[in-house]
């Protein structure tokens, strides 16, 4: 990273509380809102962290977002429900989805809840780990608009749609994955520019929709969805679950907050929560997972340098390395943001060092 | 296909069923095995179909798979049941438990059906579609035995556990979605090998784990799975949801029908079904699925002369073609059944003609 500072963790959390708190929310809810931020960071997936903040305050500020929705229950089956987010800041409906999520599961077994109305709710994962915490699996996921084309399509009709899968360990961190259903995120364009690189066909379009090794020619195009039909399948499926059942947006009425920083995004969600305890009890579901875990861990590779990641695990300790050292951010970002904290007359984010 | 027959669909179903009534099961359950193998051929997906008789035959005849089992329910929490396949044909296993789920998701919105102790259960569309048909969205999943390697390693450690999507349509066909975790399927590296082409990188090792271009090689090796990291992880999470959770068998605790034919697999289903109906109504919900199929219809493609097909809609017609014209199966393998049907005193299947 060019020019990269460390920020403190704590830091970072006090200052988008209060940040979140001039923005209007309620401390209950600015704190949330920090926390997964923050989490975030932590974790490595910078792209979804505080980089995101000048346009979520944008849009809160001119309530675009709401910072303090009330989200309201639509429809309710006994283990399915689906809530109407008022165009809240989509951490807190996010949030707000998945606990009631397990406390269908924990009745139930199962509990889905399909929310409409919501905004940009960050990374899926964040919902899955709340589940995890809670001593149960999860399923998240959310629409966006659409940026992927069809293979042999040349406009895009369907967004890289996130599928979070998470499951509670006796590791310090649970079974975390969170993909897209492009085959690669669109920074990895600017990436292959920046090294002179072509770039793989199957990963973009130029802006026809052929598929190029241009990654110049690949920033005018749209991205491609993992595996062919199978990515845009899938992708398909969760616009369903998101969009279409609940009464909510789909595809191109789903408005992005950059392109339209004014208009709720109209976002949805599907969160599922599963307990892992039905017929298992505690240790023997976490001696399984010790099991399954550990053919992971003991299969070889073919290079012997290398180390073999467990589903989180690289998000485990990127969490531990930055809660020591600080996160790194571009000085750019910081300036940004302590820009807009002068404006909210919130004291400004120091950093204790470079990186 | 070399020396291809047609034989009428019709004629298959009756053939089959006098197979499995021979082979001791129940008149119900031979139907239910006759359909599913008659209708996978119908679809296309021939990998799945007729060609698996032979291996069904002979484990039945050694009564490793039953063909009446007796399914127990090991745990009910209210909208999640696990299931005991009792070594039943996976079939029916399959089907049953997609019945629960259902049930499950007309009293409480989803239903959610683990199962143990199942064997191979075809095409896992069979069971999404057969939500479809009742109304339901569903969500099929089977683990099969470790072969895939993760991205980097050089031993199996996971199936391509295949997942399906299902979803209610006006048109003639449902939604149908059905793919598993590998970028392509073995026989893709056999045809490579017929047609004298290299394979791209990312669809197979050697024998050491290797990535090769090289479909000879690739035969000696294993599979990779669909977009590295994120295929694989998919695969874990099926093996957690069909396998770990319900006490069942997961990752080399599968035994392949193949390899080990003696031995029941082991192998474990979820199904999902989810009703779409929890806040719209029927039509209104139709409504939105024209809609979205628009849009995936009217979308431009970039090259003019191909056709954007919608999921399932090749299936679709292939089943209309195929209803009419025949189902095509190699000369060999109609030989193959024929031999078993003298065996077990079945009339023989007649071909009507050549493709």
């Amino acid at each position: 990273m060019h020019d990269a500072l460390r920020i403190d963790c704590d830091a970072l959390t006090l200052f988008l509380t209060n940040m979140f708190r001039r923005l209007g929310m309620a401390v209950g809810n600015a704190e949330i809102c920090a926390d997964d931020i923050v989490l975030t960071n932590l974790w490595g997936i910078d792209s979804h962290g505080v980089l995101r903040l000048p346009i979520y305050a944008q849009r809160l500020r001119k309530n675009v977002i709401k910072g303090n929705p009330n989200i309201r229950l639509l429809a309710d089956a006994g283990a399915m429900r689906i809530l109407d987010g008022d165009a809240g800041m989509g951490f807190l409906v996010g949030h707000h989805a998945m606990s009631h999520a397990i406390e269908l599961a924990e009745r139930c077994g199962i509990g889905a809840v399909s929310v409409t109305n919501s905004n940009h709710f960050g990374a899926a994962s964040l919902y899955t780990s709340q589940a995890a915490r809670a001593g149960y699996m999860a399923i998240a996921m959310t629409n966006v608009q659409p940026n992927l084309v069809a293979p042999g399509g040349s406009r895009p009709i369907t967004g890289n749609n996130p599928i979070a899968f998470g499951a509670p360990t006796r590791l310090g961190f649970p079974f975390l994955l969170d993909i897209s259903m492009s085959t690669v995120a669109g920074g990895k364009l600017h990436l292959a520019i920046e090294k002179g690189e072509r770039i793989p066909l199957g990963w973009a379009t130029d802006g026809k929709g052929c598929p190029t090794e241009d990654p110049t020619a690949a920033l005018e195009g749209y991205l491609l969805p993992l595996g062919g039909h199978k990515g845009f399948g899938l992708s398909l499926v969760v616009d369903l679950l998101c969009g279409v059942i609940n009464g909510g947006a789909f595809q191109h009425q789903i408005r992005s907050m950059y392109a339209k920083p004014n208009d709720s995004s109209g976002t949805g969600h599907m969160m599922i929560a599963l307990n892992p305890g039905l017929l298992l009890d505690e240790n023997s579901y976490f001696d399984r997972m010790d099991q399954f875990y550990c053919t992971i861990k003991s299969s070889p590779l073919s290079n012997s340098d290398a180390k073999m990641y467990l589903p989180g695990e690289i998000e485990h300790e990127t969490r531990e390395r930055r809660r020591a050292e600080g996160i790194p951010l571009p000085s750019t970002l910081l300036e940004k943001i302590n820009g807009l904290a002068s404006q909210l007359n919130v004291a400004p984010l120091a950093a204790t060092g470079r990186c």
